[in-house]
C-alpha cells in the first residue's frame, strides 16, 4: 500500500482552465479552435483567453484602440533599442523580441498598472463619499509622498501625448453608448485637473494613463495593464528588430565605435 | 578642424523607417498615431509596421486567422510551461512572457519559417519547369537527407491538426477571391500528397505548415513566420502566466516536490 | 552658435568607472587586463569589478565558498528546469542560461537580498540599544506581520540545509581570524534561536540566509546578494542545459506527452 | 491492468547525472556539497559540474585565466549595454543580467565556439597527413568561402588584442609542463601565420581565439566555449548593471533624449 505521489498529482500540478489540449482537440476557454479561426478576431481571442468569455463589439473596439496606441515609440524606448541591438548579435528573432519584452518592467511598462491602481483608489474614495475632486487631490498627495513620479501623467518627450485625444474620445463615446460606465474616465479627468489647474506647465494624462482608463473601464485587473502593453509593444519591437536585421550590422553597440564612453574610474 | 565623430553619426546609427518620434509627434510608417487609433485594427497595425503599407481587407482577414490559430497549445508547450513557472518566481508579468517567447527557437517556433523556405523551393522548382508533384518529391527527399524532421508536417500529438481544415479553407477562399495567388497552397498540398499517398500513417500539414502557407501567400519573408508566431503565442503565454499568478504557488518546479528526478550519476 | 547636443553628451551618457576600453587598452577598475590574466582568480575579478578594489585572501575565501554553495539545486529548481526545457527548443546555450537566470526573481533568487535587509535591521536595532535577542524577536514579528515567508530560514525540502554547517563554520573562522566582524553572524544566530527555541519543528537558517551572512559580513549591498547568486547558479544552469542538450529531446514539456494537464474550464 | 503513464516516467523525464537532490542531501557529481564548500574553488566547481570530475591544478589555472579574460569589454559591447539599459527599467538585477546573457549569440558570444571547430579541423587535417601550414591555409580558404568573418582572429577595436599575449603565454607554459598537449595552440599559430605573413595589416588571434585554444586544449566541447564565455561575461554584465542602478536614470535610451534618430521613412 502506497501513499506516494500519483500521476494524477502531476496532472493537477499543471491544471488549467485556459485551454484543453488533447489528441486532435484544441479548445480555448471551451471553444474549439476550428470555430475560432476565421470567425473571431485576434483581439477577440486576446480577450477570450484572458477573460474566459468573448468581448462585446464595443468592448473589443476599445481594447483594439488601446493595443494600437502602444505599439511603437521608436529607438529611444529601451524595449525597442535592446531588441535592435539583440538582432545584430546572432540570436533568433524570438530572442530579440523576448529581450525587448523583458524590459517592460515597473518603470518602463508598469506605469499603466500603477495608474490603474491609483485611479481605482480615487474611485473608491469617491464612492466612499468624498467629492471626486477631493478624492483626486488626496490620492495625488498620498502618491507624491511615496514617489516623485505620478504614473500615467506627463511625458518626458511630449508636452501633450498625441495618443491622449483619440483614446479619451473613444472612451467618452463608449460611455455615451453604455459600453462602459465611465468611473475610470472621471477619475482620470479629476486627476488631470488637479495636475493642471493653476500650473504654468500642465501635466496631461499620457498613453499609460489613457490605456489604464480603457483597461479599468473594461474590467481588467491592474497587472494586465502591463500584460496588454506587452502584447501591444511586441509589435513595434518585432518591426524594429526585423528592420535592424536587414541593415546587416554585427554586434551593434549603443553608439558608433568611434565614440568612447567617458571613463570615471581610477587611472 | 576635426575629423571626429559627430552627433549626426549617432542619429544615423539609430536610423529607422518604422516610426518617426519627435516631441508631440508619433508617426508609424508615415501615419500619425492619432489617425490610427480607433480607425485601424490591431492586426492592421501589425501589418503596417512590418510591411510599410496597410493591408487590404482580404489580406488582413488571412493574417488575423493565422494569428488566432497559434495563440495557445497548453502547458505541454515549452513556451507556456516556462512562463507559468516564471510567474511563480517573483518576476514581472513582462518577464514571464519574455521567458516564454525566448523559447520560440528553431525547434519550437521556427518550423513555420523552415516550412516557408521548403515551400518556396517547391514553387521555385515548379516554376523552373518541374511538374509540381516531382518538385515536391525532390524537395522532400533533399530535406530528409538533411533532417529527420520535415517542418510543417505531422504532429507528435494530433493525428490531424484541428487547425488544418479551417486555415486551408480560408486560403482556398482567398485564392478564389483573388486575394492571393495560391502558389504556396499548391506547393503545400503537393508535399502533403507526397507524404500521404500509399502510407499507412499519413503525415498531414500542421499549424506551422498552414500558417507558412498563409504567410507565404501574403508575401512575408520567412523569418517573419517566426516573428508572427511570437505575436500569436504571446497571447497564450500571457493568459497562462496570469492564471498561474492567481494560483499562488511559489517557485513551481516542473513536478510536485514529492517526485524526485531519476539520478543517473556516480554514487 | 549651437545649444544642441554634443558628442560629449553621448560619451557622458555611457560613462563608467568599471572599465576603460580603448583601442589596444582593456583596464578593469584601473588595472590592465594583461596583469590580471593568470595573476588574479576568477573570484578575485568578481570582487574587483563589483567593489573597485581586489579582495584580501580571507575575503576571497569566503566569497568563493558562498559562490560554490548555490551552484545547483537540481531540476526541481525553476531556474534549472526552464534552462533544460529551453535547451530542447532550438535556441543557443546562452539563451538557455539567460532563461534560467531570468527566473531568479524576488521569490526564487531574492531571499538572500531580503535576508540581508532583515539581518541589517536586527543589527541596527541591537546597535541602538536593544538586547540582540529582543532585536531579533521584534524584527521577526515585524516581518511576519507583512509576510508568511521569513527570508533565509527554513526549507521546503531539507529539514536542515546541508550547506548550513560548512558555511556557518567558515564565517565563524573568519570572525576568529579578524577577517570579518561577525555582526551578521550574530544577528542570524539570534534569529535562528527565536525560530527554534521551544518549537516542535525548528526553522534553521538555509543557504540564502547563510550566504546573506557571508555577503553582509563582506560588506556587499543587499541587491548584490541576488547578483552574486545569479553568478553562482549560472553554473548549475549551464551544466543542466548542456546535459539536456546531449539527451536529444525536442520541445521538452514539463512532463511526458502521455500525461495530460487536469482541465478545469468549461466543457 | 493499466498501460498508462507512471510516476517513474515523470522521474525519468527529469533524470540527471549532474546532481542528486533529496531531502537533506545535495550532491554535485556524486560529491556532498558540504565537502565542496570551503574546499573547492568556484572554478573547480564549474569544471566539476561540466565535466563530472574535478580538474587538476594545472587545468584549473588555465580555465581560471580564460574566465578572467572575458569578464568585461565595456558599454560598447551589446551584452553590457543592454544590461545597463535594463537596469533602468524597473526589473530585477537578475533580469538585467539575463538580458545581457541572452545576447551572447552566434555573432556576439559564438566566435569561440566557431573558432574551436575551425582549429579542430586544422588539427584533424594535420593528423591526416597534411603539413600544419597547408592544413591551416586550406581550412582558412574553406572558411572564407562561406563567411567573411574568420572566428577568433582580428578585432574591430584592437590592433592586437591585449589579452592575446598573457593567454598564449599561459598555454605555452602549460604545454611545457605537460598539462595540455598543444595541438590547438599549434593550430592557432599556424592560422595566425597564414593571416599575417606578407600582409600589410596582420590579423592576430583575439580573445575568442585564445580562449578557444584554452578550451580546446582542456578538452571542452565547442558549445561550451560559448557556455564558459557566458559565465565569464556575466561578471561584467552584473558589475555594469549594478553601477547603472546607482546612477538613478529611468528608462535609459541608447542616447540622450535630445538626439533624434534619423528618420528614413515616408513623410
Amino acid at each position: 500500500m502506497s501513499d506516494g505521489p500519483t500521476v494524477r498529482d502531476v496532472s493537477d500540478w499543471w491544471s488549467t482552465a485556459v485551454s484543453r489540449i488533447e489528441p486532435d482537440v484544441i479548445e480555448l476557454r471551451g471553444r474549439p479552435i476550428q470555430e475560432l479561426i476565421g470567425q473571431t478576431s485576434f483581439v477577440g481571442v486576446i480577450w477570450l483567453l484572458l477573460r474566459g468569455q468573448p468581448p462585446t463589439p464595443g468592448q473589443e473596439r476599445l481594447l483594439e484602440a488601446a493595443l494600437v496606441s502602444g505599439a511603437d515609440h521608436g529607438p529611444h524606448a529601451p524595449s525597442i533599442a535592446v531588441a535592435r541591438i539583440a538582432a545584430t548579435c546572432g540570436v533568433g528573432l524570438n530572442n530579440a523580441v523576448a529581450t525587448g519584452v523583458n524590459l517592460l518592467g515597473d518603470v518602463h511598462g508598469g506605469a499603466g498598472e500603477q495608474c490603474m491602481e491609483m485611479l481605482a483608489e480615487v474611485t473608491s474614495r469617491a464612492r466612499a463619499g468624498s467629492a471626486l475632486g477631493h478624492a483626486a487631490t488626496s490620492v495625488v498627495e498620498d502618491w507624491r509622498a511615496r514617489s516623485k513620479y505620478l504614473p500615467g501623467f506627463g511625458h518626458r518627450f511630449h508636452s501633450v501625448d498625441p495618443r491622449r485625444e483619440p483614446l479619451m474620445n473613444l472612451v467618452e463615446a463608449a460611455v455615451a453608448e453604455g459600453v462602459v460606465d465611465g468611473a475610470y474616465l472621471r477619475a482620470a479627468k479629476a486627476v488631470e485637473h488637479v495636475l493642471t489647474e493653476g500650473r504654468r506647465k500642465p501635466v496631461p494624462i499620457n498613453v499609460d494613463g489613457c490605456t489604464a482608463v480603457v483597461y479599468g473601464e473594461l474590467g481588467f485587473a491592474p497587472p494586465l495593464a502591463r500584460g496588454l502593453f506587452v502584447l501591444s509593444r511586441s509589435v513595434g519591437i518585432l518591426a524594429h528588430a526585423w528592420e535592424e536585421t536587414g541593415q546587416g550590422r554585427r554586434n551593434k553597440g549603443p553608439m558608433p565605435p568611434t565614440i568612447l564612453p567617458t571613463y570615471l574610474g581610477p587611472v
